[in-house]
C-alpha cells in the first residue's frame, strides 16, 4: 500500500499548468488522484479525462475538473496502473475491468506514465490472468475460440452474475502459463470475431515508475519509450 | 428484386433435415427466409440461429423455429448476403448495421453460403463504403484513427441519430476510393482501439450464389473455399 502510494504521487511531479490528464483506473491510481487534488488546491490548473465511471466519481471526490473524451483533441499525458509490466514495458492491465477505454485514452494520449508498485515487475506477462474484453452476443463461443489459443478460460462475475464493463460487454479472465510473444498474442485475440479488445498494452508506455517496498521509487525511463 | 429472390432461394436447396442453419440478414436473405418457412410447412426440420433482432422477427413470421446461440456447439450452414464480393470471394457486409452478429456465426460455421443479386459482383472492394462497428465511448476519438487510414468517415443515422447496433454500439462508415488489400486493411482496422470489427469477410465465403437480371442463377463454387 505504501509503495503503491509513493509511485501514484510521483507520476504527479509530471503534470503541469494548462494540461489535459487523462486519469486511469485502480487502487494505485487513486493516490495519483488524491495527490492531483492536494496540488489543484494549491493553483494547479488541469482538465482531466477519466476511463471509467469509478475514477469520474473520485475525481468529482477530489475537486479535479473533468471534460468528456469526446470534446477532446488529443490528451498531454495519460497515468495509469498496471497488473503487470515486463522488462519491455508491455503491459497487462484490466484487473479492474476498464481496459477498453484505458486503452482507447492511452491510444489518444502523447505519454502515458504507468505506475506500479514493484511486485507488478515480471519477467514474463501471463501470470496474471489477462482480461478480454467480448461481446455479449455469442461469448460462449467466443470463450471456446479464445481457450483454442492454450489458455484456460473463466468469465469473470461479480457475486453471482457476470461482470459488465462500463461499455455494457463481459470480461474473460484468460490464464497462460506464460505470455512469450505477446505481440503476436495479442493480434491473434483480437482476430477472433467477438473479441473487442484485450489488455495487453504493447509499446504504449512512456515512463514507469515504481514504487518499492523499501519506501523508494525508481523511475524506469530507457525501455522504448514512444 | 427477382434476382434477389431466385438466388435467395436457391440457398436453401443446400439445407438438409437434421441442420442448424445459421440465418443472416437483409433483402436477399428474406427470400431465404420465406422459403426456408415453406419447406418447413412441407416438412423440413431445422433449428435456426438469427445474426439480428430483424431476422429473428421474420425467422419467427415464417414458423421458423429458433434456437439460441448460447445453446449451439457448432453451426452446419449459414445462408447470408453481401455488399459486395469480389473475384477471391471476400466480402463487405454490413450494409444493415448486423456485421458483427454475422461475422461470429459465421465463425462458428462449417460453411458460409452468399447469396446475393449480380449488381454485388465487382473487381476491388470499396465503392460500397465499409462498416466498421466501434464503441461509443471516444467515438470521436476512433472516427479520427479511422480516417487516418485515408478514408472519408461518417456515422451512421438512424434519423436525426446515431444508428445504434443491437450489441449497444455505433457504426462508421468508410468510403475508401478501393480496397486493393482487404486483408491488411482489416487487420489496420481492428488494431485501432475502440473498434470492435468491421464488415470485410476474408476467407470465409464457402460458396457464392448469384440472382441475374435475366432470371438465371449462377454458383460460383471455385475460389478458395473453406
Amino acid at each position: 500500500m505504501e509503495s503503491k502510494k509513493i509511485a501514484g504521487e510521483r507520476a504527479v511531479d509530471y503534470v503541469r499548468d494548462g494540461m489535459i490528464v487523462g486519469l486511469g483506473t485502480g487502487s494505485t491510481v487513486y493516490w495519483t488522484l488524491s495527490r492531483l487534488g492536494e496540488k489543484i488546491k494549491q493553483g494547479l490548473s488541469i482538465q482531466a479525462v477519466a476511463t471509467s465511471v469509478q475514477t469520474e466519481s473520485l475525481a468529482k471526490e477530489f475537486g479535479i475538473a473533468l471534460i468528456p473524451f469526446s470534446k477532446v483533441e488529443s490528451i498531454d499525458l495519460t497515468i495509469d496502473g498496471a497488473d503487470e509490466v515486463d522488462p519491455e514495458w508491455n503491459l497487462v492491465k484490466g484487473g479492474g475491468g476498464a481496459l477498453l477505454r484505458e486503452k482507447i485514452v492511452a491510444d489518444a494520449s502523447k505519454r502515458l506514465i504507468i505506475v506500479a508498485d514493484e511486485s507488478k515487475l515480471v519477467r514474463h506477462l501471463g501470470k496474471f490472468p489477462l482480461p478480454v474484453e467480448v461481446v455479449k452476443f455469442g461469448f460462449e463461443w467466443t470463450m471456446r475460440r479464445l481457450s483454442g489459443l492454450g489458455c484456460s478460460v473463466k468469465p469473470r462475475l461479480s457475486g453471482d452474475n457476470p461482470f459488465v464493463t462500463d461499455n455494457g460487454n463481459f470480461i474473460v479472465d484468460c490464464s497462460f502459463e506464460s505470455i512469450v510473444r505477446p505481440r503476436e498474442l495479442h493480434r491473434e485475440i483480437n482476430d477472433i470475431p467477438g473479441v473487442i479488445d484485450n489488455g495487453l498494452f504493447i509499446d504504449r508506455a512512456s515512463r514507469v515508475i515504481v514504487g518499492c517496498q523499501d519506501g523508494t521509487v525508481k523511475e524506469l525511463n530507457s525501455g522504448k519509450a514512444k
